[in-house]
């Protein structure tokens, strides 16, 4: 009987932790067909350094608290194996740890990097004469992993930025007579502007709010965005602007990278926020506030998606389920199955059809002028922000688990990392 | 019988409205003692402009749901009314429209300044012979006010910079072996630390994270906050450090006044959280991230504070109460009955012990290092995070309520605000 190691891989979110709870809470449940669960400290940087962490010292109440518990309970990192021909002897190690704590089943929790890594695994592994079997389990909050309809961690920070943009625009309408008309707030996704699409569902037939939107898929055309704006707020009497971190020129630069000195020169950090609020300032004249969600938005697990929650444990478990049944080289991927009732179920994506593909907002998404999304978009959106799902409070704060993380006794011999 | 002027104040918070509705279903269940309520359309600015919001067409659902919605219903304004030497005119104004519209009792939810306008307003209107019972209700997320234990919009704001702040610093000790060390969260208070004080809060007994104060009380000491990050992140391994925007020099200038300049000279807005981050970056050579929470924070109604909402409640509801036994120039204060279990009332505080005073944070509530809050502070704060009262959900988002917001006839010619 052969054990297991689980890993998280790149930025964490605010379910990652449900992704383990349900690794570990299904294993637990095979105990005849899989043994341990050692997951690496600092993800697979724990498996190069054989620094695993043995989750069998972890009780029942502890790891079922990881399903309401934020950020990487094992510790993550950004580390992506390069490419077997240029870095051999790391693949080498890696099957040789697994060798050595009798590992058969390799469980790695990430994005689109970490896919093509399990997939290089399962691959080499089989050629150095131990096969392991290797399941990818999808995480992303960028939501930009091809053929899952939708990734773990995204619908948790979609809700928490159209709660928290549609929180502040009511804000803004508040004070807009006097103070404030133009609300900056600057959301993630580099590359994809899932999380920035998000935040125009604070407005809805209900609740109907003036959201401008800034996608990275867009070219940032500042002629047409100022207009935009203001006629907006000549309609309203204010707005909010989301603008996600990686809008970039005409030219192809982030809006971000100002080449900000202050006064005495030294170049300064800026977001995206302050430049767009600056631009809402010097050329329309207008009061504005800004913010920057960062890190806050990816660990908001006091305001997750219930629907992201149970994606999120179901992944694991059929994660290891499906290896159970001795599928290699996949990953469970969410399938939607009906919009009205929402209806989704597990269905199992080969690894090669997922590794190095991002994908990004149809057009079909983004409304004509580019600054809002469309119908098809609110769809698809919508049912992957519901329900709330509350961790325990205890003293006005939640009741985040902490796990022991014990480690297991080293066998093998130093490994450069 | 009188007719009842509601107005909101300055900065709007989580919780007005929950006070807005202690004073209006209040008033509803004395019909017989008190007429309408007329609130002011954006504040005080509404009462000089006699435009007036009719509250009695609000359904007693939409005013009940004002209890779990964000932001300044009736809208409010930043309007500091000018000393009665200075501009008579606009407080006979006041004056006039007050008797115009049949109305005898003002309720006025601001902080120390509208307890300030209230108390010559109450003064005033004695002496022109239409005396105004005049009942301050207070709210603050700067929690500056005197004599009251604590201000209503104050605890939910502390949640939720506790909340996120435990929340993001779990991220960044997931990812601090190969990402970022130091995270920096800005929050609110121009002048006194107490949103800053929140954010300790994050750690505690059953969880301990490093977090680093930086207070507006507190003249910023570049070398000796160096000293502290490198030292907390040499023994964690990483640390957040909230910054407060009030944050000076000793030179007594705001540290994000850095005249920054983007490549075309052009002056470029800056948060004080960047440059915290950039001092990291270029001193210590730590890989940082930062937030710049603004809005968010103080609309926060999602992870709002149970005792504040009910506090906000409470000091409406009273305000009510006390002007119909014919109390003036007053407002509804919170004491702290005792600390465990935590018990609080409503007292009745003179509006000229109030006004124009502000509460900062005691130096026993600062750590002696000044990053940090003491035992004594934890045992004031803890309290006011206490218990959660989430808004209802549809859609997975918040249904805050909109009101119709009908208009009074005017009955006055134009004045010029």
């Amino acid at each position: 009987m052969k054990n297991a190691f689980y890993a998280q891989s790149g930025g964490v979110t605010s379910v990652i932790n449900a992704s383990a709870c349900g690794v570990i809470e299904t294993a637990r449940k095979h105990k005849g067909k899989i043994g341990k669960v050692f997951a690496g400290r600092n993800g697979i940087i724990g498996a190069l350094a054989e620094d695993l962490i043995d989750t069998s010292k972890e009780s029942a109440k502890a790891i079922a608290a990881l399903r309401h518990t934020p950020a990487g309970a094992f510790g993550s990192c950004r580390y992506k194996l390069k490419s077997i021909e240029e870095h051999r002897a790391q693949y080498e190690r890696l099957i040789e740890v697994f060798r050595a704590h009798n590992i058969g089943f390799f469980f790695y929790n990430g994005g689109g990097d970490s896919a093509d890594t399990c997939l290089k695994v399962s691959q080499l592994s089989e050629k150095l004469g131990y096969p392991i079997t290797a399941v990818h389990v999808p995480k992303t909050v960028d939501n930009d992993l091809p053929i899952t309809d939708n990734c773990p961690g995204f619908g948790s920070v979609a809700k928490y930025i159209a709660v928290s943009t549609r929180e502040a625009t009511l804000d803004v309408a508040s004070m807009a007579k006097t103070s404030t008309k133009v609300f900056v707030i600057e959301v993630m996704g580099r590359h994809a502007g899932w999380i920035a699409a998000a935040g125009a569902l604070a407005s809805d037939k209900e609740m109907e709010l003036p959201i401008v939107v800034l996608f990275p898929e867009i070219a940032f055309n500042q002629a047409k965005f100022l207009a935009k704006v203001d006629a907006t707020v000549k309609k309203f009497g204010y707005c909010t602007v989301v603008v996600s971190e990686g809008v970039k020129g005409a030219d192809g630069k982030f809006l971000s990278d100002q080449g900000l000195r202050d006064a005495f020169g030294h170049a300064q950090l800026g977001g995206v926020a302050p430049v767009i609020a600056g631009l809402v300032k010097n050329e329309l004249n207008l009061k504005y506030h800004w913010a920057v969600a960062d890190y806050l938005q990816r660990a908001a697990r006091h305001v997750a998606s219930k629907t992201d929650v149970l994606q999120a444990y179901a992944t694991g478990k059929a994660a290891v389920e499906v290896a159970l049944k001795g599928r290699n080289s996949v990953m469970p991927a969410i399938k939607r199955v009906s919009n009205r009732p929402y209806k989704w179920k597990i269905e199992i994506a080969e690894l090669k059809d997922v590794a190095n593909k991002e994908k990004f907002m149809p057009r079909d998404f983004i409304s004509e002028d580019g600054f809002g999304i469309t119908a098809k978009c609110r769809q698809y959106l919508t049912p992957l922000i519901q329900g709330e799902d509350y961790p325990p409070y205890k003293n006005g704060l939640p009741q985040y688990v902490r796990l022991k993380n014990v480690g297991v006794k080293k066998k093998l011999g130093e490994f450069k990392v």
